[in-house]
């Protein structure tokens, strides 16, 4: 038998260091041709396997493939696409099964949140008993570090550094001109169901005064009062006021604060996020001259500022999953474990699938401060460590000079694939 | 007669590298001691003279004003504040003398756009009518780079390589996702009437198909039907599309996108900027799945991704600004000089300081394509050197470590200043 193949997607929301996880499966397949055929990547993710479009890595030169570690986004293209479940479209799954027959491919990591954790196992379950056992590893992905079991996930670090970073500038920015301009600044985060990245900018904050002054939460409930009193206080203390948000922000009722402005002239729901929404209510209540950003793609995508231990946590992420399945694990995902001390230190760990599949983990209560407008020291504690060292991308005429991949499709060898 | 004594401000939106200029201006000044007594700078600037508010720089030690260098924003305090004319408010302008005779202040560095120059010029002709002789030197700044005479404004090269390199990033994580997901992307950027923030983003597109697709510029009126056709095309021939729009992009008659939106169900202005009006036009015109981002300071206040060229001509003005304080020149500015030939080079010049104030220079037409959604290689030639380098700031905990003075302020002398 020739020897098995290799498939690796990358699902969802795409990071600044996801292709460092790509760049370690590769190049740990690659150090194990005796083992591992062919690494096949799907084209825009799981999509490209229902569609049979396998991009073909090999055709990439190593000094590419090494670039993957300091390019962002997602080199073979993702997908939001999660498949249903094996009762209501068993026939996508008979599809996988024969675009991974039909290219002898044995291996299947999936690079993804949560969702996609629960993909890969159900695909596990059901090779087995189709009779052609394809061994599944997960390999943890999300901005949002709301995956379960793994300390923090790739992708989030240098999230949190990005907005870290941007909020101490912007902060600076606005502290120099309060005296006779803006006072308030609204900068609104990613984060719609847990408040980690919108934590993090706490971070920026070393002293009294410095910003953020005030952070909202998604697992707090938006307390209009209580907020208007503390951005008061904080011009009148502080000159200012730096307000990080994020992006999931509700009221009590569960209300997002972005969807509470109502329709515009031409009936349409109001266009701008909770940045604007809220710089609004502030210059209504308070009278404050407000600035505003949204920093939307810009902070994932944001490779230049990427964390240190972020690139290296997503590449050895990578590189685990191929030694996982060298070593017959199946239906795991390898995880970010962080060892007890005063000195940051972590290694790897090893969680099963259904363990991570649809869990979503929110901020802990005691990471918030007391009035829910801040992190404690607690949160500082976490978060601290995973913005650490900086891992510039080479640059070339003044930009980054990211990878450029050939990807190189296989010829296919079924029917086109028509969805059920 | 004690040793006369320097008065700096700063002026004017604060950016990544203004405070590179008060590195130069101080570090030269401080080696200069046998002609300049101490340097005061201004505290929120200019109104901290009127105040006589005047920060003593000579309670910072080396170490601290060396880190100037690498601070964004104003770190004496900048303010938004246009002296009126002479004719006008001639009590304003005898009250800056007071304190500058109180102080024995004979030299004032005004770091600042065209408005700055306007009314460091004016000081030096009043001072020599009053009989109190002031030297008084332009030191230009300004992320619009609209300052005519100079090259370019210390301030830009930064703005623009954040701007390029933060499209490049975005428009990766779009292209990686516009299959399923995302298939227009609008960035916001400052520069409510030039267009050169939004051109630099250009230099990011290096091939066909890369981002930014489109640019909208203040210089040219917005075309509805040109950009709808064009951003349906992008989406066709690319799979997505990628817009750098300019906050002063404007309809024929003058209108500001952003301001075209109506109101919304509370009777209040739109709230959005223009990338989410935008955004939302062409979601309603074409149907296309959008996002937007609008960095607004996080794009001027971006140290962490400054410009290496712009942080050393930053310094450059402010050293030359002294230089040429102690040669004599009065009502000048120093400018910088591209020299001729195809590798860059440049050198420090000088305008007067009534050539250059009040004077805006937008981008030249030669510099965008004929259909007015790109820029020419005439335009890229202009642009590219200015965002050459890369200058990180020192990195703590994995935050950058910015510069904290003491501003320690000098003891007043004079009645508290009422505004007439």
């Amino acid at each position: 038998m020739a020897k098995a193949n290799l498939f690796y997607a990358q699902s969802g929301g795409v990071t600044a260091v996801i292709n460092a996880s790509a760049c370690g499966v590769i190049e740990t397949a690659r150090q194990h041709k005796a083992e591992i055929g062919k690494v096949y990547a799907g084209r825009n993710g799981i999509i490209g396997a229902l569609t049979e479009e396998l991009i073909d890595t090999s055709k990439e030169t190593a000094a590419t493939v090494a670039a993957l570690r300091h390019t962002p986004a997602g080199a073979f293209g993702s997908c939001r696409y999660k498949l249903k479940s094996l009762e209501d479209n068993r026939a996508e799954y008979q599809r996988l099964m024969d675009v991974f027959r039909a290219h002898n491919i044995r291996y299947f990591l999936y690079n993804g949140g949560g969702d996609s954790q629960d993909t890969a196992n159900k695909v596990s379950m059901l090779s087995q008993k189709e009779g052609f056992p394809i061994t599944c590893i997960g390999i943890p992905k999300t901005v949002d570090n709301d995956l379960p079991v793994t300390d923090n996930c790739p992708g989030f670090g240098s999230v949190a550094k990005y907005v870290a970073v941007s909020i101490r500038e912007a902060g600076l920015d606005v502290a120099s001109m309060c005296e006779s301009s803006t006072k308030v600044f609204v900068m609104e985060v990613m984060g719609r169901h847990a408040g980690w990245i919108a934590g993090a900018a706490g971070l920026a904050a070393e002293k009294e005064g410095d910003a953020p002054h005030i952070i909202i939460f998604p697992e707090i409930a938006f307390n209009k009062a209580a907020f208007m009193r503390k951005v008061k206080a904080c011009v009148k203390r502080h000159g200012y006021c730096a307000v990080v948000v994020s992006e999931g922000a509700h009221y009590k009722d569960g209300k997002f604060l972005a969807d509470a402005g109502g329709t515009d002239a031409f009936g349409h729901t109001q266009l701008g996020g909770v940045a604007p929404f809220l710089a609004n209510l502030i210059k209504q209540e308070l009278g404050y001259k407000y600035h505003w950003a949204v920093a939307d793609y810009l902070q994932r995508s944001a490779r230049h500022i990427a964390s240190a231990t972020d690139v290296e946590q997503a590449y050895a992420m990578g590189k685990a999953a191929v030694d996982f399945a060298l070593a017959g694990k199946n239906a795991v995902m390898p995880t970010i474990v962080r060892k007890p001390g005063k000195s940051y230190r972590w290694t790897v760990g090893e969680a099963s699938l259904a363990e991570v599949a649809n869990v979503e983990k929110p901020m802990p209560r005691d990471y918030i401060t007391r009035d829910g407008f801040g992190i404690t020291q607690k949160a500082r504690d976490y978060f601290s460590p995973l913005i650490r060292g900086e891992d510039y991308p080479p640059f070339k005429n003044g930009l980054p000079d990211y990878a450029r991949l050939k990807n190189v499709l296989v010829t296919k060898k079924l029917p086109i694939w028509k969805a059920p």
